[in-house]
């Protein structure tokens, strides 16, 4: 279990899963919407997400053709603990930062 | 939000938290049960779950001093997210695994 943890349990995954369970990405989109993540990064998260079977990439015939990412079937299970995890960062968020001031300046 | 996410979307934090959520664990306890995380990350995943006041540790007038850590209230909220997630991957270990060979091999 602590394996597949590891992987899933990746700030930059998480935060690909959530943007593309609102809805399908282009590459540029994710690059744009997540912030510090690198090209770099992103592309092996992006990889890793397909590999794991939570993403999958359609390639479109425009000029040039473009990538779009979206959830599987199996990554969209992932959206619901996935959002609970989310709604309880922003949920304690003010608890955190007073405990980071506490922290600092005790 | 993506901040706390950020902090908090770690797997060695999580993991700990998880640990420390069935009991309070001595450092080496910790660093035996969590496999592969060096002393130094460790020593720095526990000092920031301390920051953001999710870990608290006490220390025990044994010879020599031995040190506990524990989840603080803020802490323990953070259990009910993060098995949800841990359920998750255990539900879904064989569909990643059979993806991952489908990739592997494919």
């Amino acid at each position: 279990m602590t394996d597949i943890f590891r992987r899933v349990g990746d700030k930059w995954s998480m935060l690909l899963v959530i943007l593309l369970g609102a809805r399908p990405h282009r590459y540029n989109d994710l690059h744009r919407a997540v912030e510090g993540i690198s090209q770099r990064m992103l592309t092996r998260t992006l990889r890793t997400l397909e590999t794991d079977g939570l993403v999958q990439r359609a390639v479109h015939p425009t000029v040039p053709p473009s990538v779009e990412y979206s959830l599987t079937p199996l990554g969209r299970t992932l959206l619901e603990p996935l959002s609970a995890l989310a709604d309880w960062a922003v949920l304690h968020e003010a608890e955190i930062n007073e405990a980071h001031a506490r922290h600092t300046s005790g």
